[in-house]
């Protein structure tokens, strides 16, 4: 039975999206649930839930980490031997054997953090990546850096490459995925330095290399994985949110504002927008995941509700059961030897 | 009386676009017009125009630059003294003065190299860069640089800054332009290396800097004016324009796909929906600018219209008007002295 760590106090209004969302998963998905946090807050709303039979255990951890924590301070508590806040004790059930991988809706930065310090990194992986999954024309696209790195060498592009790759044939199913290098236009000799220095050991790869691509074609759906600095990842993941929120946010508006005509529409086209917000809903998509480090773990977005963490602990269980980890630990080993 | 010249080889579908918008232009703004470019195909389609007793003439000019003008070829065209193509020759009348300011819709990195070889650089000016301006919640954000320099220092950064807030206070006619640095994260000590080094400029610089953003600051209004390097911010562009235009094609295809229900609704929206067509229409925000050349040169979106030329010649006019290139060139000569 694949067993599951859940940060209780990750999300926004935890515990209760947090705590629903797991017993939802125990009950779909027949995983063993470890709920960490304050057992106080835990305990009610695990008893609300119409969870006997059901394989769930509570352990304690007094403290969380909080959008507040960051910097060098963040830094102490993710590293602190005797931390007692719900990632460190979550993760450290990963890093013990105790359970299999580590979901949160906490602090993005503290989640990585945490990771990278307690789990250490795969043998050959000189940065771990932070890999959300984009929705595309086609289906989705694992991009990763998305934050962990701002500074990035080539190696670790590469590195990426093989991480993302081996994830997306894995985990999401695809045959052999194609990657792109992102870039500020396809032909060669375009991007920066960083680029063009790591295009060639993309070509060197062994990974289905499709040449750099652009955020349309990101978008566009024509690669399974897109590889990218944590810097222009983390704007390119930003400002996609803010643009997609713009422009459901302009047509809600517009309609609320309009005449009785518009407004009437707007009652009728709401499955049609439904479908879009569902589209550019972070949660949806499952979470992102943790590249690089020694473990499984999960990050998903603060705004998750139940079905979204449900949703993450269903991809973590998939990630489990195909092995993910392993099959990292081979490909790094395989192109380090190369 | 403001003379704009106008690439009517530009857009893609030249030169009809091109030739009826600036005819539109010509008799809204009551400026002169010198069309630029093969001559055997302009005066056809200018003598369509209803554009008797407007100030327009013709400069021949045989060859065009395209899609396929890149790299080390585009360069030789852009700097060749007996170049022929309509951007060269339209340049020139920049150049030598015969003209005010110059507009395309053609080939954005021809425009681009052709304005810095032919036009130099504002003198203080390391860099050009290239400045769209960003539809937001509350209005409209010059971003800059979006593709000139995938490669950029902090002082590059800075005299982005300098120009973007002299164009939108000259142009944009904003008061006080809030200034913000693109970066991974709002605070101090995020951002990627070349964001910390060039945090202390802009803190220690006489601009309206309020501090780093991220791209929902950008997208959410929060600044006037946001500074980027040119990788970044060129994948940040494409991104954006893809994600909308995903969003915009799948709630189309819902409605197309839906109910009868869903269909009448859809027809009863579609007011609603084009004011966001519209908002996301690269060309109603009027063309990018290339900011740091000696000269005024403004580069319009390949698919623009008849009224996306119209609107560039627009706010070229006022750009002339304002004296924005005087301006720019103060500016920058303080910020040295400093």
């Amino acid at each position: 039975m694949v067993r599951i760590v859940i940060d209780a106090m990750g999300s926004d209004e935890h515990p209760a999206p947090d705590v629903e969302g797991a017993v939802a998963a125990a009950r779909a998905y027949g995983v063993e649930i470890i709920l960490v946090g304050d057992e106080a807050l835990i305990r009610p709303t695990l008893e609300k839930q119409n969870a006997q039979g059901l394989n769930i255990r509570i352990v304690h951890a007094p403290d969380m980490l909080t959008m507040e924590d960051k910097g060098e301070a963040l830094l102490l508590k993710a590293r602190a031997k005797d931390a007692k806040n719900s990632m460190a004790v979550g993760i450290d059930l990963v890093k013990s054997g105790e359970a299999d991988a580590f979901v949160t809706a906490g602090n993005t930065g503290a989640g990585m953090a945490t990771a990278i310090f307690r789990l250490g990194r795969i043998r050959g992986v000189d940065r771990p990546a932070l890999a959300p999954i984009f929705p595309t024309a086609k289906g989705s696209c694992v991009v990763l850096d998305i934050g962990a790195n701002p500074n990035c060498k080539p190696e670790n592009l590469l590195q990426f490459g093989i991480l993302g790759s081996v994830y997306a044939e894995k985990v999401r199913g695809v045959k052999n995925p194609k990657v792109g290098l992102i870039s500020n236009g396809e032909e060669e000799g375009k991007g920066n330095e960083l680029i063009q220095n790591t295009t060639p050991l993309f070509k060197a790869s062994s990974l289905n290399y499709v040449g750099n691509v652009e955020g349309k074609e990101v978008i566009g759906g024509a690669v399974d994985v897109a590889v990218v600095d944590g810097f222009t990842g983390n704007v390119m993941l930003k400002t996609s949110e803010a643009v997609a929120k713009l422009i459901v946010d302009t047509i809600r508006s517009t309609i609320k504002n309009g005449n009785l005509q518009t407004k009437i529409g707007g009652m009728l086209v709401k499955p049609a927008l439904s479908a879009v917000k569902k589209m550019i809903n972070p949660s949806e998509q499952g979470a992102a995941t943790m590249l690089g480090v020694n473990g499984l773990v999960f990050i998903a977005h603060g705004r998750s509700d139940a079905l979204a963490i449900q949703n993450s602990i269903r991809v973590a269980k998939e990630a489990v059961e195909v092995n993910v980890l392993e099959a990292m630990k081979n490909a790094i080993e395989e192109s380090v030897k190369k």
